[in-house]
Formats: structure tokens, sequence, C-alpha cells
């Protein structure tokens, strides 16, 4: 249902994460490597035919002049969610966040933060979840699973820095 | 179906793009504004009733310390799609598009191009799109519509510049 | 009398700082963490009840897309000092400190520099020290302390390279 | 009560803004131009005298590499309030950002927006009225108009553009 | 001989000046319109038959997050010189200098500076002069005429700031 | 036939990278130190002389403030590539990247990415076979081995993550 | 004594600034364009012959990839004093400042601020002060009247803001 | 004869270098830490009796928001060479040489590479050398010894790699 790919093998780390998710909330997915610059024709071909082989959402992350988000959304009418990667060599990673995200009218990519393939993950769940509410009520879960954590961590601080708040 | 809010009256003439598309596309939309710092509350009920009102997608704009689509999204599971917008006294729209973009991990925003409000019509068109096919053959003729400008632009510079590949 | 929070428990080792400069000079704070994105709720009830809870002044600090100080600011006339920090995949700092900086008119956040938790510590410090005396008598025999430190390196560094200023 | 000083006569148009709101609220101010560099003894004398002449808080505005408000913070123990101003011949206004707002450890400037002039009254007016009830009421009345300026928007906008939320 | 390609018409004033070099050295060229984004398989097959229409250069030209050079060098062994454009809601260049310059490994595009369009046009010339004694001629007689230039300049200042250098 | 130089030894692990390529490719070259600063008349001579010497293509790599490239570029007709280094002291690269780019009219500079010396050896080759179809040729083989290095990828990453794109 | 230089005629407007102050001061100056990149031999003659004809400074201006000052450094022990110039198709400055201030160890460009000529010409006639009491006088004079100035603006400022600083 | 300053114990390693520079050429120097925030006073001391203890140059090395370079220069007559230093939770160096360079007009910083303190002991030198020829001279050698540092890395990397123009 939703299609994982990036520019390089090296970026497997970091969106492996956004996999990580979908399979916790059980949606299914396929990863796979689409060089936009390396396999130009993999490309298109993954991006046109990305449709009748019914994936819903494309993740695609790429560093450095990362043309793989803007260019696999020419070709498809699916929404495409960009991560920006920070590779070697990449002036801080800004090459990658703009070259992903100021892409021209008409052609949207749903950019993410540095490296933020989990948040991709998240955003692809929360697209289907518009028309599938049992992902939209495992979203619920997980966004309120969040707020346990954090107030998991507020109790290990109360218990060195006391608080008049969380009495 | 698509709730387009916006931080300040200033945004709407960058703002009018996404519902102008939208329209354009018979994609129901309602348009106000939601003010993070100056209407806290308002932006919380309007985050939290945002699904039991039917909406399906959020498209938030906002300008310098852009906090408007980040709590936004902080406080609905529906996907919402951010956009900087250049906003007198930003530094050249960073501040912007890092406010909106950086997002932390389990609460991402799908951010577009600084002033890319056009986009964001488009992509929350893409996002329905998934589940409903008539919008998804319209995006599709959208995105011709593109192309067929595009070669319309070709036709008239050739008559100035021929070139050997538009025969 | 002074509130110190932070967006994650990550942000503990630097925000600990403000904190311990604060009881160097005996004034009373609370610290806890505090999410505007995973914990809005709680974000909202501990601005909107500051104040009616005693406190004079909030010392909140976040990376990346740092909402928490300007959101806490906007439900609150409380002075707020925001610390913006470094966080992993941070883009070197600029979001966290844009998106506390540049907030719109209206609802000013007190930025100090990034990773600065010790000199918000100074500036609650000061803030309480308008209407404190004892609080202003200490915060001159501090300023007074960092001459002191620095005349000593002064002393050490003459050993080594004399000098015809410092006879 | 409050000292609004400035670089240079040419940011008066932006430093007067501060000057607005506190005598909007009725809290005495006074204004002159201090130059850190052109005269930096009148810099000493005024930074060194603030707290006798009963001043409670300074506000410093300056462009360029903007050291007036750093250097009055290092000749006094109130709470300094920095206005970086996008100046001519200013790189876009990173270098006011920046000179005024990273500090080393144990001088804090509370640093505002680029250009915000009006939030430095605003803070000012807040760190009076953590010990001034009455200026802390007249806070919370402007923050109350704020939303309703919002709130008049709303019901412009409105008029075009029919929503759901505001019935 | 040479291919003068830009992402849309708007590049035209810029990427005018790549053609108006050429024409004056007497070189051929071709000029039209390719978008990455909006005709992505005619980019492809622009890419992919220049060879053997007998281009020996292509210059490609692109605004915001442009992806036109670096796609067409994925998809030609001919060199591409690509000029980064400044167009409307770009940051600043940024994003279309960064698109452009930062090819990952295997895949270069020859960057030449933000609006260089008439230097891009100087280096396919000087390309194909490596093999082009002809050219190779043109371009010095060009380069010295650079220098006769400035020496007019020369003369015309020092009729009023005498120097004791150009006697 | 192509000349590669460097303003320090220090370069030297990177502009390797270029050599490398060329010797893949049976491509000669020389391989020295220039330094624009330290040695300039060497700098003159050999970039005056670099034709005569049957040089076609020059590649200069350089950090900092990279004088090297454009005035290399200034004393001959060939074409030359800048290679951007990252060297200790830089700003992020910034310095060394923006000097080589931001050539001014009339004399490019080819510049790739930041440390991208492999690209400067590509981008040479590829000039070198706009006139040798041998060269021509093996670019062609090079950039297909690319390719079946990404696929190679794709079938190692095949095992732990099915697609139903690649079956 | 000081030589003022500049790539282009077009920075005449700023780099005049430099010759106005040192008129104002009675110290000789000879002014003309040297262009590194279009007239690199008269560039490396007029920094080599620069000792013999008596120059005591050098003040280089450039715009872009600003290599005059540090390629006229590279010629000469004389300091050099270099003056960034904000230019059309420059990125906001930044290619300049960084190509004038980054220069290697062993070669200082002495850099002034953006545009800072007037600046330039104050610090020629500093380095010759050093050697020269009249000049040194005069420099006095000169930094009391920066002073007047100010206390100028002070008396027309209080007018309307009246302040107990200044009685 | 040259002060060296620096705002912090810290700034040593890399101010050193400017003090072993100047040794190396036999012109006395003094070093010491004068702090611009914590000992004003201090500063403003050393910056008035500068001259008349026969300073002739002074060099001042800071980090972060480096306001000390330019203070001292505010207060003497004497050439003020500013060193920006890379401090730990600097933004990446940006504060710093934006704060030292970015001077109003009148009050010229000599601004040297961000740590390159070797540079500004070299400066120094040449400010000394335009009155003294001993300097002079002795900064003569010193150039040309970096030409033959560079001449023999020439040498080494010519074992390995051959070319035609070190015959």
């Amino acid at each position: 249902m939703v299609g994982i790919i990036m520019g390089s093998q090296s970026d497997l780390p970091i969106m492996q994460q956004a996999a990580d998710f979908l399979k916790s909330l059980g949606i299914p997915y396929e990863l796979t490597v689409v060089s936009a610059h390396r396999t130009p024709e993999r490309m298109f071909d993954y991006a046109k035919t990305a449709k009748e082989r019914d994936l819903k959402v494309i993740i695609a992350g790429a560093g450095g002049a990362a043309h793989l988000p803007g260019m696999v959304a020419s070709c498809t009418t699916l929404p495409v969610i960009g991560v920006p990667i920070l590779s070697s060599n990449s002036i801080d990673g800004w090459d990658s966040v703009l070259s992903i995200l100021q892409m021209p009218s008409g052609i949207p990519v749903a950019t993410v933060a540095l490296n933020g393939a989990a948040n991709a993950g998240i955003l692809a769940a929360k697209i289907i979840g518009c028309s599938d509410s049992g992902v939209s009520q495992k979203l619920e879960l997980y966004q309120n699973s969040l707020k346990d954590k954090v107030l998991g961590t507020v109790d290990d601080i109360k218990k060195m820095h006391p608080n008049q708040f969380d009495k």
C-alpha cells in the first residue's frame, strides 16, 4: 500500500524508520532503492506504475541534490512524501532540504524534517487514515502513547526536581 | 472536506491559491483565520473538532515563527499541510520554513515550498484522491494540463528560436 | 517562583544549568517536561495556571521546530524566556533559534543564545531582581565574580606572556 | 521606568514602536540615542547609572554589528532587551540578530525578533507586570484585544469564505 | 551543436544570454523549454536523443528545486552545464544553486553562478573549443575584448582620479 | 591531456579521486600543487602554458577563499572545472563553494559539488568525449555500471524487504 | 600613498567613499580599476610594483567571487584592505564577504563590512597614522566628530522624547 | 608594540598563533585576556591607554557575540585587527564573523578569517612594516618561504604523480 524508496543503500538506516512505523500499525509497504540519477528509467517505471500496483502513497528519501521525491511526483498523481537525508558531503543538509521542499507550482512534495523518515511513515499513515478508520484509530492510540511517554519522563524528573504543577 | 486556515488575514492573498485549486476540482473547503499565538483556544478547538466536522485534511499557512501548522498537527490525527509564508520582518523566509518543517518525531507536518499554497491545495487533492477516484482522475487531467501549457510555450519560443527537437 | 520547562528529557543536561543558577541565588524554581507537540493540553494547563501558581517568570527550552516557548507565551502574560537547544537532526540550531526568536508582534519571547540555559537563569533572576533588592544585590556579586574569574586567568597567562598593562 | 536606547537616529521609526506600546499602557519611559561605537563613554554612563535613575528595564536596539544591547548588559544588573534592526548594508539582518542573541554565559540579553521593537515594549511591560498588578491586568486586556482583532478578521473573511466552524 | 533548455518560459530573459554569446561566436544552438516536473517524458526524450541529434553540450537553466540539469545529466553522457536561476518564491537563490550543484558522485553538472547564463554560453564554447581551434581562437579574442573594456573604463576614471600607475 | 591542480597538499586525498577516474578511463593526466596565494607566478605560468602543453581541460580544487579555479580560468581559454574543498577552518564549505561558483560574467568556472573531485574527473572525461568517441563510449559503460551497482543493492535489500516492483 | 582599486567601474559609487575619506584627511591616494579576472596581468603588475611606487596600503573592492583583494595580497607585502561589494546576481553578498575574508594562513586580507568602503578609507588612515602623528591627530578629531554628530541627534530627539539622562 | 587580547582564556590556543608569528619576526608584543562583557572597565582602560603605552596595533580575538574587537576600536585610533573564533555553542562561527566584520561606518575593524590568528599576526607585521623596512624585508622572506614550502610539496607529489610542467 505504501511504497518506500531511497536514492542509495546508505539511506537505509534512516528510511528503515518509515517502514518500522508502518509495520507497527500493520500497514503493508514495499521498500527498495530507486536512484533518480543512476537509474532514471527505473525511477520513471516505478512512479508510472505505482498507481496500478495499488500504492496509495510514496515515501522517497534522498540526500544532496535530492531529485528523487520531486521527479517521482512529476510522474504520478499519488501523494509523495519527501525525506531530506543528511548524507556525507552535504552542506549541513541544506542541499537536500531545499531540493525537496522548493518544488514549483503544480508538483508538490510533502516534505518532512531532515532525516525525518519516522515522520514520513506517520504522515503516510495519516493519509491512509483519511479513508481507513482502522488506521485512524491506531493513530490516535499512537498519538496518546507519545503523551504517555512524556508523562513517564515527568515522573522520572519529579524525583529529582519536585514541582507544584504535577502534584 | 478540506480546512484552510492561516495565522493572519495578511496571509490571505497567498492562501487563497489553495482554495482556488480545490474549487477548480470541485472539492469543498472552508477557509478562516486561526492564530496560534493570538487565539490559542480557537486553534485548539479548531484542531480537536476537525475530524468530527468531517475534515479530511487541514492546510495551515503562517509566517515568521510559524507555529500554527505544527500545533494543529499536535491536536489531530488528520494530515496537516504546512505553508511557510514570506511575511514582513521575516528573515528571508527561513524562520517560517524551518518552524514548519523541522517537527519532532511523532508529529509530522507535510511542508510545501515558501508561499506554495497552490501546491498545498494540490497535495490536499492528492490525499483525497487516494480514496476518491473522481478526484484522482481530475488530478490526472490537471497534471496533463501542466504539460500542455509547457508545450504551448514551446510553440511560442520556436518561432523565434527554431530547434531540431520539436520539428 | 520560576518555572523551568523543556520539550524533552533529552534537553535536561542543558536546562539544568538554568536551575543551577537560580539555586545558587536562592531563587525557588520548579522544573518539568512539557511538550508542545506531544502534550499540548498539559502545555496549555501549565501556561494558563502559571500565574495563579505564583510563578513570576517561565523559562522554556526546546530544539528543532521549537514551539514551546512561543505557545506558552501565547497563554500567559508572564514573561517567557526561550532557550533554543541544539538537538539531534537540527540544522545546526537555526531551526530552534528562528522558531523561538521570530515571534509575531504581540507575543514576545525573550530569547537567549543557542544552548544558553545558564543565561536564561540569570535573565530570570534579573527580572525578579527588578522588584527584589536582595536578588538584585546577589546579581551584582555574581557579575563581580565573573570579573574576578577573568582577572584570575589574567594572572595565569601573565606568567607565560608578560604584558605591560597588568603590572 | 523603562529606558529605550538605540544606536542611531535612523533606528527611531522602529524603536518608536516600543515607546508607543509603553505609552498605551501608561508606563513611563525615556528614549534617546546611545551609540556603543561612536559614544562609548555615554553608553557606559547610561548603563552604569541606569539603576540609580530608577530604570527597571532597558530596551536597546541596534543594527549591523549590534554591540549596544550586550555592552549595556555588561554594565548593569537590570534586564536588557535587545532589538535587532535591519539596517542598510546589513546582510539580511543576520549580523544584527547574531550579535545580540549569541551573548556569552554570564551576560544575557533578552532578544526579540528582527525589527521587533513593539514586542520589546510588551516584554518590558511583562517584566514590570511581575511586581505591578496594574500593569499585569492591562497586559491581559491587551492580550485579549489581540484575540478580538483576529476574530474581527474572521468575520470579514466569513462573508466571502463561509466555514462551518464559525457558525 | 549546443542545446539550450530551461524549465519555464520565464527563464528566457536570463537564458537568452547563453544563446546570444554562442551566436556572437557563430556556434549553432537550439533553444527550447523542457520542464523536468511538468514534462518529464519530454525531458527524457530530449536528453536521450541529444547525442544522436549531434549536440555536443547541453545548457540547462532552472529555478527553485532545479532538477532539470541533474536529470538531463543522468540520461546522457554529454557534458551538461547548469544555470541556477533566481525565480520568484526562491529562497534568495539558494534552492536553485544547491539543487544543481550538489550532484551525487557519478553524475556531474557543470554549475555556473546564479543567473550566470552568459557564462554558461562561454563555458559551452570553451568545451567546443577543446577540439575546434576556430572557436578557441575566437575565445581568445573575446577574452582580450574583456581586457580592453576594462582598460576603457580605466581611461574614463583616470580623468577624474589621476593615478601614477597608468601614466 | 587533463591538468589536475590543487591549492595545497592537504587537498590531495580528495583530488586524487579525479585522477583515479581519469586513469580508469585511460585518459592521461598530470597532477600537482599550484597555490594561487603562495605561488601566484607558478599559477600564472601554469595557466598560460596549459594550452601549448596540450592540456584540454584543467581541474582545480581549493578550500576556503578558493581563488585558484577562477584565477586559472582568467589566464586561459581552456575549460576549468572547480572543486570546492571542505578544509579546516572553512565555514562549513560555504566559503569555498561561493568563491568558486560566483564568477563574474566573462570568466566561467564549471563548479562541481563540495569535495566532488570524482565528478570533476567525470566531467573532464565528458568534455574530452565531445570529440573522442572512444572516451564517449567508455563513459556510457561507466554510466551503465552505476546502474548495475544500484541494481545490485536492490537485490540485497529485496532479501529483507520484499517488494512487488522487482519481481 | 594609498592605492584604491576595484574590480569594475560599477563598484565606483561605493569605493569613492574610501577616496573621499582619505581626501578629507589630506592623505594622497590613487584610484583605478584593476580586474583580477579580466586583466590578471594588470593586477599582478599593480600589486608587484605597489611598494616601489611608494604605496603604503592598498584598498581593493570587489563583488561576487571577489578574488581581487586576496590575489593582490599574494603579490605584495603591503597591507591589503578588502571591501566586499554587494553586486547584482550576488547571493545577498555572502559570496563577496566569504571570498575576501576566508584567506588561507600566510596571506591575510583586512576585511571590512559589506559595502564598507568608507571604513576601508578610515582603516587605511589608521595604518598610516601608526607612523604619522599628524594623521593620527586628525583621526582623533574625526572620531570626536562622530561623537558630536550622535550628540546632535540626541538633542533633536530630546525635544520630542524628554529623558532624565540628558538633562 | 603589538597588543594581543582575547575574550577568554579558552581562546589562547588560537590566539597564540598571532604571538608566535610576531615572535618569529622579532616584533615585541604583549598578550592578555580582556573580556568586553565580563570586564568592560578593563577593556576601556586597555583601549584608551593603548596609544600612550606605545602600542601600534591591537589584535583582538573573540567568539560568539564577539564585541571585543569593535568596542576596542571605538576607544582608540589605533588599527584593530579582529579574529573571529569558533567557540563552543557558536552557530558554526557565523555569530563571531558577523559581530566583528559588520561594523558601522566610522569604526572599522580589520577582520581576518575564522580562527585566523596567524593571519592577524602577519597583518599586524604588515602594518608595522609600512614604516619599518626591517620588518618589511622579513615579511618578504616569509612570503618567499611560503612559496618554498609549496614547491617542496610539489617535489613530493611529483614522485607519485609525474607532470610535464615541473620537469
